[in-house]
């Protein structure tokens, strides 16, 4: 278990803000003068890591995060905080100050980015002619009428100033290196922090049509604000993700290297069900165990995702203890397998555990308690059980966010 | 699509019982004259390929089948069709005449003993003093007391002249090479048949405990039947399990590597809830295509074993036809990926289909046709949208059964 840790710890560390701008930006030369935008729930470790890394070449800079979650001043930076998820007055200023901000750059200066999950909430700015109201009320009446978040996104990016790359095309001529932390799987670029500087590929007609076609009508600047199209190509962007869920498992993976494990990365994009995500990792174990395949120990077999969880029963847990609890009754008698399962954020559903960890005695040593895993799993009350047998993974809030980790370890 | 169907053919028949008896004798020389017992669902195909095989060495042969399922005479063969899933008269007539046959063998006599599915109940006699009635009466009560299958056979074991080790016991001093074809998940030899030919681990002590346990009063005579010590070790026989998932498995590697795709087995114990393996096959599957990892293509991975269904709707499907639907959605635009899944008994649950076949394409046709995968799912009811979309493997009835095979083959 003491392996599984060390595994635990480098792999979130590799992940934090920090560590991922510096590596964003030892991979580029920024030209110039940089000015830094930092926003979202990780922008206040974000900025304070490019400040690190360019002192004095920052000519500006302007974070905006949620409120409670910058740790100090920054030199040379101004810090914002804002509403979360419902943007506020802030929200509005923060976006205002980005704007004024980047307003008479030059094609020798250079906007750096920093965009993490949380920043459609805390960067926004309506267009010209719409409130913030406007906009909160339109929302409103497209979920009620059913519009998934895809379409409302449509509506969002075409009311906005910031949104749907307009914020980059703000920046022009200065050019945009954008640095992504990403919360979402398979990295949709405009989906995180709704893409400020992401071309939109829907048009000012498709959003018409969602309105007409959830029979809402809208004032005359609304329809006004939505005819003025939004950025179809933008070239002065250039946009590197950083600290997702790939490098998660990559540095998972490094690590178990370095400890002496054979390692498979199986899937970075797990999403079914953490209870029977959990059943199917015990059987790629037991195979392991018996027969050496996919790949003989010391191994490690490496998941990356974000699985779900039914509701059925009123107790407490999440997804990844859930999923680790799960894969126990698959193990159980089976020597030296590990199985553990982690949010990269360090909170694992409403609970103070960041996920689960279970061998192939936990099993017997519930049993020999008289504990159904069962039981707890029906009542999802994951959290429970595994905190009374000592198999909870605790580590507080990590400042990162780039999903889980599940891993087998068999020696 | 092709190569799919190549593979499905070709692994179903390596684990033919024909294909298995005729391998397992290939690998032992059996001594002498041979008796030939068998017994099981398979029990009419496994004679058969051992006769072919053994030829005029057979001294004597007794095939114990299932109602219908004999396919003709056998020269030197006694045939018996009796019950199943319950026994009748026909299952203690088949017992009686085996132990006959056997009664009296030399130390220099050999006999195959050819176990499949289903002998538990087609091969059965209760020891002296025990009547089939006081044998059934007592497993309804255990039953209804809640008591779970590892228990109950305790009890059938020690009440059976034939069960838990006792029909190679008879068999004595005559050796016996036991050839099973297993249907049960990581092959316990003692739950195939009731382990005819297996010391079983179990007490008279263990027995009465059970009994006690579930308030169970018994009468005196079938007190001192299960006081007679079943075998605890057997010296004349030998074991081979021939035809399980794993031979699935492993020769749907085989074929898959011929046809040129780099093959990883993954799990030969699959057994999770069928759509979530779906969907976590289809993670797998994007994995490959996104990162070449953990196999490059062209490649394909290889899974084994019994998942479950929930049953939630009232439609028809079975559960390789669900995972495979199930994936589609996963693999959703996805070029070149196929997952598909099939039951080896050629009949997947109540249906006429094996399994189920899906492309990287099925989901868009399903939309250009107005239907919803998810619609079909969430009514069980994969078999109308695979029928309806060509994505049924329909094979017949195969004469085996080692559970399923399920595959994603990328190019």
């Amino acid at each position: 278990m003491a392996d599984a840790h060390i595994i635990i710890n480098e792999s979130i560390n590799a992940v934090l803000p920090d560590a991922a701008v510096r590596r964003a930006l030892d991979r580029t030369r920024l030209s110039g003068s940089v000015t830094v935008i930092a926003i979202g729930k990780a922008a206040w470790r974000m900025a304070r890591s490019a400040r690190d890394a360019l002192g004095s070449r920052v000519r500006s800079g302007l974070i905006v995060t949620k409120y409670g979650h910058a740790e100090g001043s920054i030199p040379g930076f101004e810090i914002i905080e804002a509403g979360h998820p419902i943007p506020d007055c802030n929200s509005m200023l923060g976006a205002q100050k980005a704007l004024d901000i980047v307003d008479g750059l030059t094609a020798n200066d250079t906007v750096l980015l920093l965009v993490s999950g949380g920043g459609s909430a805390l960067f926004e700015r309506p267009l010209p002619g719409v409130t913030l109201e406007d906009a909160q009320s339109l929302t409103k009446q497209l979920l009620s009428s059913g519009a998934d978040i895809t379409r409302i996104n449509v509506i969002r990016k075409h009311l906005s100033s910031v949104k749907g790359g307009r914020f980059a095309k703000a920046c022009a001529p200065a050019s945009v290196f954008a640095v992504i932390l990403s919360d979402v799987l398979n990295d949709p670029l405009d989906a995180i922090a709704s893409g400020p500087a992401v071309p939109d590929t829907s048009t000012s007609e498709d959003a018409l049509a969602i309105l007409n076609y959830y029979n809402i009508t809208i004032s005359d600047n609304l329809r006004q604000a939505i005819l003025r199209e939004t950025p179809k190509y933008l070239d002065n962007v250039h946009t590197q993700i950083t600290g997702n869920v790939e490098q998660l498992c990559n540095a998972a993976g490094r690590c178990a290297e370095r400890l002496g494990y054979k390692t498979m990365i199986l899937t970075t994009s797990l999403d079914c069900e953490a209870r029977e995500a959990g059943t199917f990792a015990a059987a790629i174990a037991r195979e392991i165990r018996n027969a050496n395949q996919p790949v003989s120990p010391p191994c490690a077999v490496i998941m990356g995702g974000e699985t779900v969880v039914r509701v059925r029963g009123g107790g407490k847990g999440g997804r990844n203890q859930e999923l680790a609890l799960s894969a126990a009754r698959g193990i159980d008698g089976f020597d030296d397998i590990v199985i553990f399962s982690v949010g990269s954020d360090g909170t694992d559903g409403p609970t103070d555990a960041a996920g689960g960890m279970v061998n192939g005695g936990f099993a017997a040593r519930c049993r020999s308690e008289g504990l159904s895993i069962d039981a707890y799993l029906n009542d999802n009350d994951a959290y429970h059980l595994l905190r009374r047998m000592d198999g909870l993974i605790v580590t507080g809030p990590t400042g990162t966010n780039v999903n889980d980790l599940t891993v087998i370890l068999i020696k």
